[in-house]
């Protein structure tokens, strides 16, 4: 199987300078990967951590994968996903014209998240 | 019931500029609330955003709430998590020296709530 013919995920997080804030998203990643090898899975970062999610596009590419998904792991949506995001994604497909480059809602637009949330409150 | 029996959950977020950044807060809330009518629940933020941690919960110890749980609403655990919060709740806890006030960790070292992350990011 040629990366060509495999979808990359490419989580994408706020970012901290505690190096210790990624782990949740290392533990996603695993549970990701665990769960399909079909799936190439990458971690990405607006600032404060690298790599930035242009560095993770580039690589990717480099490596032959023309299908991307970005999901932005934020709960909340404000400035950072309603602005910025949109803007590096703009930049990374104009770079690459060719890819087939998309984006998923915020994992807080997602009931399942805010339900195993609300489920965590109260146990 | 007297309040001084029920127990209060109190969400605790980061906070941003825009308003909209909250609804997945707004909407964890109503899903506990609808759950369990036993459950006073409230939002506070750290920043950008009110009403703060220790407004909240002046206002419950006002109507008598005596044992507060607070839930850090973030996925990784950085300098806000590790620094500001604990010292917050510290000085919650010195003005209410008899107030029952817990927390539990952040929702993103919840496996559940990582799990769902994980699902949400392949489906």
């Amino acid at each position: 199987m040629s990366n060509s013919s495999r979808k990359a995920i490419v989580l994408f997080g706020h970012g901290a300078r505690d190096e210790r804030w990624k782990e949740p998203f290392i533990k996603i990643k695993e549970m990701i990967q665990a769960e399909s090898a079909a799936y190439r899975v990458e971690l990405s970062f607006l600032e404060l951590m690298s790599p930035s999610l242009p560095e993770v596009i580039d690589q990717l590419v480099l490596e032959a994968y023309s299908d991307i998904e970005v999901i932005p792991v934020f709960l909340g949506q404000g400035g950072h996903i309603r602005k910025d995001f949109p803007a590096i994604l703009d930049e990374c497909q104009k770079k690459h014209p060719g890819l087939r480059l998309s984006a998923k809602p915020a994992v807080g637009e997602n009931l399942g998240v805010l339900q195993a949330i609300a489920k965590y409150c109260t146990n």
